[in-house]
């Protein structure tokens, strides 16, 4: 162990490597350190591409597993080093390279905070949409590794769609560029796209290249009071079906509103029984008629009430309320697992349907307080108490929810990746022969296993 | 050879195999027949995924090399069977499945053509960008496995943008669904996009799931007469800069006017150095306040000309002209080589200046004629006489060209691919390191190297 940590230290210098006890403690795991932990041996801290080469190489030499870690935010335990060896914590490269205005593209290393990006690109009038709720501390090497989204997927996509090209540290500790920042590229195989969503099984992610938009002119938020869960999906269906595409469109469980309100001034009205928050945006002529139809629309349906914020202070406590969410759930209840199943949006009504029957099956409460307008709503269940029974009772609900997702043509990660949460569900969606691919590539690209081993898929005797 | 017809004429039925003499003749090359040929021994033409399996198959028992094609439209020869065998040629496979209102998105087999499909979607008001300009003829399943584009690119992206996911024979006839129809999708590795511009290197497509747009309510069209390519190149990076992304946004060299002139009503005045071809779109008040902007703008850089096209008949004239502009140049020429390479849209200006200095330094005139929004400008190499002196000369500018895209920070193919034509320039953009990961994979998920063998890069001892 002295030997890797002084090793370490020569390759890195002194300050990038940390092996205290204490130190080791704090990157057991990611945000789901509830579900599993590991145990690394040293944490590398990385200034540059180099020295995260240079650390890949050693621990390829010697057959050490290697975790890389943006934030640590995840929510499928893919930074969490079941394997043990070495984490690669990424947060010290966090420069931005260049916003470009002409080509519309911007380059930044992996370790850049969302946020800290997303306001450098802001005050140059343009646009980065994806918009994970962890923005202001998750990184953008993180968001590419594990395809991440947010609430503007249902207009603007997620990560994956704006990705035009990485910088990726291979497992023998060889340095690649991929793709390009072109918007047109078809040279050869999309290895952006396959790095993409890896989850750091197959490289390092060092720099990121990805497109950016104008930033629109306007925006405007919507909220949306609705009697039931169904007619909220069923306003949400509409919405689309008259082919407006919102920039949000989220999903607020009515359980949710009376914490959340601690955040909008003036509060909402709490008597309703499922809430729609909705943000569009573009021109200022654009977003009123927008506005006028989607009006009409709920008006026509016969929801509780159709409130459109003229306020920015007033629209931004809402979406500030959005974003504490999940922690304002995570703090009312022992436990809550947010599981990740998307569905085609014509298939949203019907899966709520089934959530409620599997709730009143298992006996485990599910809230819903997603991404309504893509289908990515964000199953969330809350086990009440932390006996065995409880437990078991929430893993056959997620089983069955995740089965009643797939028979709606859906999928069992929108946006959080698999990792370790979820490797156990990945065959039901894919099948063997597709996992079998998967462990083929792994073995062509890592022959020694050494990249973030024991992540997506599960299988015994993986290297560690 | 007798035995291989009769046992494919087993396996998929009389009626899918072709062997005469004049049949394979129509199948040994693709758009580019004056570049390279091969020679099919069999032509298969399934009828449905069980029969692409089942050849696929058959073929990777008998180590047959597999040549997967569309319409054989491509431009760089990745239909061509350069290796001989089997020939799978997917144009019966042309059936649209679903246009699905409520998800926004639609699936169809592998043939069909391309604007079959565009005018079925848009016949329900939504719309699919992606429009290579032979889309008369070249399938969907083509443009997979190119990750072809088109005009649409600046503003919509190539159709690696909208695939969301395929069904896939694998070398072995294994057949897998990749992806999913919801529009955020976070399940390991991304095969989608792995296929998507392999160019049945790794398989073969036989389904395409894509994601639509909502129809943009108008678009207009705008012609800007420019006094020099300079002011031309100069323009467009304004535009852009001041964060207008036109729907498309061509340059036409001042050559290809009077042949276009035969589709433009009326005709356009022939006396400017270089033009834009533009269209915009978007909600009416959105395009009206663009329009002004773009006429505002070009009226203070002093180009010759700039017109509004408000009657529709007159704006799909300059449409049908500019899709005839590569027909009519061949027309025009004894051969004329039509080169890929894109480039940041910053750097269109100086890497126009840069082909002016190389058709000057080889006497091998180069004309641009592309996608001037999205920095894919089309360099087309004219070979003015077919003797080896001029061809050489061509060869050595198409070197000079591709090497100038790279230092400006290009890449060698922004839509047509690879196949044979640019096989030997990929390693000057990607380094041996990312090819021999290109092997890897390839050998992976091909191990007896049956796919479109010869294609991608250039290797000694490929199967065949």
């Amino acid at each position: 162990m002295k030997g890797l940590i002084r090793d370490l230290e020569q390759l890195v210098g002194r300050d990038s490597v940390q092996a205290d006890p204490e130190d080791l403690l704090a990157y057991q795991a990611d945000a789901t350190g509830y579900f599993a932990k590991g145990e690394p041996v040293a944490i590398v801290l990385p200034a540059d591409v180099e020295a995260v080469s240079k650390t890949v190489a050693y621990a390829c030499e010697h057959g050490i597993p290697i975790t890389p870690r943006g934030a640590g935010s995840g929510l499928s335990g893919g930074a969490t080093p079941i394997k043990g060896g070495i984490v690669l914590d990424l947060k010290r490269m966090n420069r931005i390279l260049e916003i470009n205005h002409g080509n519309l593209t911007a380059q930044a290393e992996c370790g850049v905070v969302l946020a800290d990006f997303q306001r450098a690109v802001e005050k140059e009038g343009l646009f980065y949409p994806p918009d994970p709720q962890s923005m202001t501390v998750c990184t953008l090497g993180g968001n590419v590794a594990t395809r991440a989204g947010g609430p503007h997927g249902v207009k603007y996509g997620t990560t994956g769609n704006y990705v035009l090209g990485l910088e990726v540290v291979l497992p023998d500790g060889s340095i690649i560029q991929t793709g390009s920042s072109c918007v047109k590229h078809s040279v050869g195989y999309d290895l952006t796209h396959l790095m993409t969503g890896s989850e750091g099984t197959l490289g390092v992610i060092t720099k990121v290249t990805v497109r950016l938009l104008p930033k629109p002119e306007k925006d405007r938020t919507i909220i949306i009071v609705c009697e039931s869960i169904k007619q909220a999906v069923e306003t949400v269906s509409e919405i689309i079906a008259r082919k407006i595409v919102p920039a949000k469109l989220e999903y607020v469980p009515s359980g949710a509103i009376r914490g959340m309100n601690r955040y909008i001034n003036p509060p909402i009205e709490t008597e309703g029984g499922a809430y729609l928050f909705m943000m569009i945006d573009g021109s200022l002529s654009q977003i009123e008629e927008e506005s006028e139809k989607i009006k009409n629309l709920c008006q026509n349906s016969g929801v509780l009430s159709v409130k459109v914020i003229e306020e920015e202070g007033e629209a931004a406590s809402y979406w500030k309320a959005r974003t504490a969410a999940y922690p304002l759930l995570l703090a009312m209840v022992k436990k809550v697992i947010i599981e990740d199943v998307a569905v085609p949006r014509d298939q949203i009504a019907s899966f709520a349907e089934s959530l409620e029957k599997i709730a009143a099956e298992t006996g485990i409460p599910i809230g819903m307080s997603g991404h309504a307008g893509d289908g990515n709503v964000h199953p969330s269940v809350i086990v009440y108490d932390l006996t065995d029974e409880v437990e078991e009772k929430a893993q056959k609900a997620i089983k069955m929810l995740i089965q009643s997702g797939l028979d709606h043509g859906g999928c069992i990660s929108g946006e959080h990746g698999i990792g370790l949460h979820k490797s156990s569900f990945i065959e039901m969606e894919l099948g063997a022969r597709q996992i079998q691919l998967f462990r083929d590539i792994k073995k062509a690209i890592d022959p020694k296993g050494i990249m973030n081993p024991g992540k997506i898929w599960v299988e015994e005797g993986e290297a560690c």
